[in-house]
This record gives C-alpha cells, sequence and structure tokens, in this order.
C-alpha cells in the first residue's frame, strides 16, 4: 500500500493492519523501542514506524541503517507520542536492501551544491522530494491547460537541419567517427557521409514547425526539450531544458496576452490545489513568502505596456540606473525589477524596437517596432516571450534577407505566409525558469533531474 | 468562434449570427451560388458556407481560392440540401490569407508519399487532422493514466556522456567546428575542448535515469524523445521517436504486466472516447476493421506465457517456419504473429533467454532465463518491452562484466542496488508504435510530423 493511499485515508485504515514498501529516512533506537522514520515516495509526508522489544527480531530491526528498503507490516493506530497524529505499530519488518553507512543522503541538512553531485540520489531528500513533484505535477497542469483549451499537443523535431538561428548556438551532431572524418574536394569534411547526409543539429526551438501545425489546427503547443550551445555559467542558464511554445492563428498580440496571463494563473493554481504540503515546505525552508507570492499571482491583473511607455517611467524615476533606460534598446534587471515593483504585479510590455527582436515578429504601422511581447513576472523576472508573427509574405522575406536569414532553409516556414496564411501569434516559456518561480529555488541546476551545463554532464 | 464550439451546441447557435474563422477546403461555385467547404482545424469535421448572389461580394467571393484563409459571418441554419445536416448561411466573408493556384493541397487524394514531400502542410488533409489529433490524444491519455496513478514525471536528460548502449547506436553532439578539430598528443580529437570537455551523446532510452528516480518516488515515468543512428529503411524505423519508460519500486514481473494491461486498456479508451470522428475515418479509409481491433483489445484478457513455452506450441504447430523457433534464441516476426491468433488476442511473452536480452534485467533462479516480458499485440507485432531489474549488487556488477558495459559510466546507476535497493521492474513503449496500432496507419513517417529517417531531415 502507498503511504499516500494511508493517509489520505486514515479513518478507512485505522487500527487496521497495512503493509508498507518504502524506505528508512531515520532510525531513532531506544532500550525498549524503536522508531522509524518511514517514506515511500508516494507522496511528501512520511509516516512513523513504532517496533517494542517485545518483537523477537527486536535487535535484528535496530540494526537496520538509515536508507535501507524495508517492507513492514503493522497496525495504524493514533500516535501518542509528539510531532505526529498516527504512526504504524509494527508486527513484522523485512529487511529488502541493506544500505551502508557511508549513504551520502545521512537525515541532516546538505548543501545544494553536495546534492548537485549526487543527483541521483538528491531526489530522496525533503526538498527535492517537493521539487521534483512540483515539476511533475506543473508538467500536467500545463498540458491540462491546453488540451481542456482543445490545444493540439506537437512533438516537434529536435533533429534539424534548417541552422537558422546560426549554428554557434546550436549543437551539431553527428555519426561519424571524429578521428576518420572524410574530406570533400575542397578540404573540407564531407558531411554527405553522414547519416543525414548533410550537416544536422538538434534545435533550440519548436516554433518554426509548430507554426506549419497551427496553421492545420488554428491552437496547438509544444512541450519539449530544446538545447543551447550557450558557454554560460549562471543560475539560469543550462544546456538542456525543456520548453512550451504554443501557436495560434486568428490571434493577435491582444489575444495571446489573454492566454499567457490566463495559462499562468491556471499553472499556478494547479500546483498551489495539487501540491499544497510542499509548497508549504518550500515556503518554509527554501523561499519564505512562497505561497503568498503565488497567491498573489493568480489574483492580480497583469498590466499591459509598450516598451515605449516603460523607457518614459524608467526616466521620470529619477534613479540613477547602471544601464541608461533607451527607446532603441533591451531593458535591463534592474529596469525590469523596478517596473514590476511600479505596478505592483505581473507587466506585458509590448511593442519593441524591432532591431532587438527575432525576424519573423510582425512589423508595426511604424516601422519602428514590432508586436512582441515579453511578460516581466515579481520574482521571476521574464517569464514569457512571444509575439504576433509576420504574416505578410513579401515582409517577412524582406526581413529575413536584411536579418541575414538563410531562406533556403526556411522557405516552407516562409510559404506558411503564401498558402492560407493569417495573423498568429505564439510564445515560449521555459519549463524550468518557470519552476524557479513556483518553487523558489534559485539555480536552475536544482529543478532539472540531472542538469547539463559548460563542463558538467554528470550521470 | 471555433467550428467545434458550433458544432457541439449547435441547438445553442441554430438561426443565431456566427463569426467563423479558418481555410477553404473545397470550393464549389454555381451561377447563383456558392458553396466552401470551411474548416478551421479545431475539430475533425468541416462546416459548409453558403453563399447566394444577393450578396453584393458575390463575385468577388467566387474568386477566393482554396487553401484561403477566410472570416466568414454569417447564420447557422439547417441545411436543405443532401450532405450535411446545418451550414451557415453567409452574409460576409473577408479574405485574410490568398491561396494560390499552386497550392499542392488541392482537396484530392494524394499519395502519402507525396504528402510526406509537404510534410509542413499535410496535418491540413483529412488523414491527417486524424492522425495527429490522435497523437495529441494518446500523448493526453498516456499522461492522465500515469499521473491518476500518481507517477512521478520525470525529465530524463537527453544529452549524456554515458556511452552504456555503444557509441555506435547514439549520435555524437558536439560544439566543435569538424574542420578545425584540436588533437591531443596521442594525435586523436581532443573532446576536452568540446563544451562538456568530453565526448557526449544524445541518448537512446531514459531507463536508467528512470530508475534512480523511481527509487526516490517509487512510481515514476518517462516520456520524451529518443535517437538511434540506426541506418535502417524500413516502415517502423526513424532515428528520432517518442519512448514512454515507467519504472516502478517494489514490482515484480507480475505486476508490471498488470500495469502495462491497465494502461494500454486505458490509452486505447481514452483515444476510442475523444477521437470518435477521427477513429470513424480511419476506419473507412485507412484500416478497415479498426474500430473492432481497438474494442477488442479493450475487452480481451492479456495471455501470459513463457517464451519456453512459447517455442513449445510454435514446435508443435506443423508449419514450416523460415526461422526455426529456438529456447535460446529469439522469435521472428512470423511467430509473433502466430501466437498472437493462437490465443486470439494480446500476449505477454516472459522469461527469455539471458543472453539475447540486457545486462541488466533479473536473472532467473534457473541461470538461463531473465524476468523479461514482451507484450505481442494483433496487429502490432511487439508494443512494449520490460523487466524486472537486477537488483542484486554483486550479480549485475558481474553480468556488466560479463556484457563488457563500462562500470565506470554507470557505476551510479549499480549503487542503487547498494543504496536501499529493492525489487523494482518498468517497461519502454515506443509512442510511434503505438499510434501505428491506434491510427491503422502503416508507415512511422505518417505518425510523426516531421520524420527524422536516414538521408532524410527535411523542414
Amino acid at each position: 500500500m502507498d503511504v499516500k493511499e494511508l493517509l489520505q485515508k486514515i479513518e478507512l485504515y485505522l487500527n487496521k493492519e497495512v503493509i508498507l514498501q518504502g524506505w528508512i529516512r531515520n532510525h531513532r533506537k531506544q532500550k525498549e523501542f524503536g522508531f522509524i522514520d518511514f517514506s515511500d515516495g508516494t507522496c511528501f509526508n512520511h509516516i512513523q514506524l513504532v517496533y517494542d522489544s517485545k518483537l523477537s527480531s527486536f535487535d535484528e530491526i535496530q540494526k537496520y541503517h538509515i536508507g535501507s528498503a524495508i517492507e513492514a507490516k503493522g497496525i495504524l493506530v493514533k500516535s501518542e507520542g509528539a510531532g505526529q497524529d498516527y504512526e504504524v505499530k509494527v508486527s513484522e519488518i523485512k529487511l529488502l536492501g541493506d544500505c551502508p553507512e557511508d549513504y551520502p543522503m545521512q537525515p541532516k541538512r546538505h548543501s545544494d551544491e553536495f546534492l548537485r553531485e549526487q543527483a541521483y540520489l538528491r531526489a530522496r531528500t525533503n526538498k527535492y522530494q517537493a521539487v521534483f513533484r512540483v515539476r511533475s505535477v506543473a508538467a500536467m497542469a500545463i498540458h491540462e491547460y491546453f488540451q481542456s483549451h482543445n490545444y493540439v499537443y506537437v512533438h516537434t523535431p529536435l533533429i534539424t537541419t534548417a541552422d537558422c538561428e546560426g549554428s554557434n548556438q546550436m549543437f551539431k551532431i553527428t555519426t561519424l567517427d571524429f578521428n576518420k572524418l572524410a574530406k570533400d574536394k575542397d578540404g573540407n569534411v564531407d558531411m554527405s557521409k553522414d547519416l543525414f547526409n548533410k550537416l544536422a543539429f538538434i534545435t533550440g526551438t519548436g516554433q518554426l514547425h509548430g507554426e506549419a501545425y497551427a496553421m492545420s489546427f488554428k491552437k496547438i503547443y509544444t512541450f519539449g526539450p530544446t538545447f543551447r550551445t550557450e558557454n554560460s555559467n549562471t543560475k539560469t542558464h543550462a544546456n538542456e531544458f525543456w520548453m512550451i511554445e504554443p501557436e495560434i492563428a486568428f490571434c493577435d498580440l491582444n489575444g495571446l496576452m489573454d492566454i499567457e496571463e490566463e495559462m499562468l494563473k491556471f499553472v499556478v493554481n494547479y500546483v498551489l490545489e495539487k501540491c499544497d504540503t510542499e509548497i508549504t515546505f518550500l515556503d518554509k525552508w527554501v523561499q519564505p513568502g512562497l505561497r503568498e507570492k503565488l497567491t498573489k499571482l493568480i489574483n492580480s491583473k497583469f498590466t499591459r505596456i509598450s516598451h515605449h511607455d516603460v523607457v518614459d517611467i524608467l526616466n521620470k524615476s529619477n534613479i540613477n540606473w547602471e544601464f541608461k533606460p533607451s527607446y532603441d534598446d533591451d531593458i535591463a534587471k534592474e529596469h525590469e525589477k523596478y517596473i514590476t515593483e511600479y505596478f505592483n504585479g505581473p507587466v506585458f510590455i509590448t511593442n519593441w524596437p524591432k532591431d532587438i527582436k527575432a525576424w519573423y515578429m510582425k512589423e508595426n504601422s511604424d516601422h519602428k517596432t514590432v508586436a512582441a511581447v515579453d511578460l516581466e513576472v515579481p520574482g521571476a523576472g521574464e517569464l514569457m516571450g512571444g509575439s504576433q508573427r509576420e504574416d505578410d509574405y513579401e515582409k517577412i522575406i524582406k526581413r529575413a534577407k536584411d536579418m541575414n536569414v538563410d531562406l533556403d532553409v526556411v522557405d516552407w516556414f516562409v510559404n506558411l505566409r503564401k498558402y492560407g496564411g493569417c495573423y498568429h501569434s505564439g510564445f515560449g516559456m521555459g519549463f524550468e525558469r518557470l519552476l524557479i518561480y513556483l518553487t523558489g529555488v534559485e539555480n536552475i541546476r536544482d529543478v532539472i533531474p540531472f542538469p547539463r551545463t559548460p563542463g558538467n554532464c554528470l550521470y
């Protein structure tokens, strides 16, 4: 039986015999009694197992180490001790798998750095039980939101030969032997010998392919891994991460913001409802104020303001900015922070200078800005980035040329504007960025089961 | 408004004005009337738009091409014509995006081969509308099954430096320039210059990492892309595909089969319920008998039989097999087919000869077989493969050595047996193989939005 089932239906199992399988998280031994802090991973809460010296196996059980896997039989009873309402009075314990005393996950507070080095074991600790259950539940929340709104989930390809982001940002893949690379007549490596007969990459976005499917199903979303080669060691960068990229036909920038706001509130609410215990733990031990932050978000109205007006506000603030706000430039972290505090809540910043945004975004009638939108969230920074897409065939070709995009590899994408194109919009949300926000954990390495960062590819 | 909403709530919208946005799938023009076969991709069904010559824009609308994006305003009425119960009597149509007459998706029957070459457009056809909605719904069914049974969804890493499957089966990845590879002192390429300071791959399985998480959360599943470098051009091989890999602690082989059977029936039932129209279409045009096949599966009891007993049955059959059945060897496609017909339903084949199965599978007490199980399904072949895992630390080390597995890269995986190991089991299911079964489509290239196969990496 799962501990989750037991704790959810206490009245049903009270004073009855139960059989549990799981692990010893802690073991307190007294002369006449023993107390096992027991968890099976099916829920955040543990349950206490109590055994006494009347058991013939008392001496044997007292030897069981922390970390061991056991099967325990006993009666669920009201606890007479402090610290828990219920406990299991054990009649029998079987040792399923021993655990030596050099077990790294001893019941004490470990540093995040230490636990990262033990990535295959760290999900056994309270903190990472909470984090990775929230990760699973938040993933489900995203699927529930989009599926219940009739979006089609599209598995866009990870392998691509379209180098439209610049190959310096993408991992190259190959089946060739690095030490035996054949050369072509110009002396370059002959990629035609590779499995796809040419150079291929693993991708950093599913957006382009997503657009093709939005032109078929109206509303689609992707949710899958993406890759960046950035050689950047910060708290928010990883070389492998998961992205959600919805794309919606017949949707303009305002419609997009409606969807972003509704989706985010749905996901936060879903996690608050399904992960109450985990959020309570994280609120207490990881980020005090976490629950208040999340609850406030659900109840806030998101502000919508143009990049131009944001710069006005920044300039009027009389603050001596490290980076001077500019109508033609991106805004800095210090500006993001100020503007969400200024509006005391999440802010959609719209209509960005076109030269700092992607080539496929829709140009506004001022010819200076594009219909892009970034969502700035207090305590999270930029959580989503999206835009209405350029749907004019001639304009997107001109823009692609101006930005040195290779039209040969995106001809099909451009053709979507030719064959029944329509106004449409989409956004991307980094799943780990959302998780940092949801859990209060600061480092991206601590919300990914087995993180990959420069120089770091363990397990 | 979505066509799906309109068709679901006909009574609510009947004789009312509606505004629809979508695409012209077909356009039949008469002197006094025009009929537009209209779809917005929100559901499989189209709706007919009727306009007549009283409209001042009649001549203009008659020029609209197939494939064009339009916005139509009109009244939902009962249809007087044959072929549909309802239609929209148009008062106004706006052209949102034209479509030239060279549009490849003309309303006629196209070959699958032709449509593969138009992968970015093919989801606009009836067949691929059905297939890719089933794909989306089946993906959700899998999440629903596991989440409702309290499994934790784990995003196992795709990038790995663990070459435990043999690097000839995995794509290598690199950030190095193929034409400027630095050499080490032995004259080999110096992979320490790469982003992870060593050779890395994209993975073919999440199982190993999944096991680590099963030892933390008891029940976990993965659902993500996997990669194989196989240079194989068959109907069932692709170089990129999606896999589901559940892993369950305190679960033996029988428990595993219970889960496989329950999950598969859940998913099939879910798709039958949510994709009734799509299945009806696929049953009629792609695989006659599809619905009956799926319904039969839900109501069948899956047989459980050992590999040894299967070989006995094959040998007693008096059939002149192309491949002679053997107690020590794999079974062939012809055997799979025979055995599912023999039992008239799905068959779990258990306890396989250990030498043809993976190194981490649990050895049975006969020392000849392992506690592996393949699920054979009529019309699908092998749909899932799983096993109880070897949980004995000494045995798995010995087995790894015997099978030339590099223990340096799987030391952490082996250590799971040392630190509170327990009996546990897991299986893998190729998502595309499931989709081939669910849709009746024969070729894996036709259930993947943008398939990747040897020499083929378009879009």
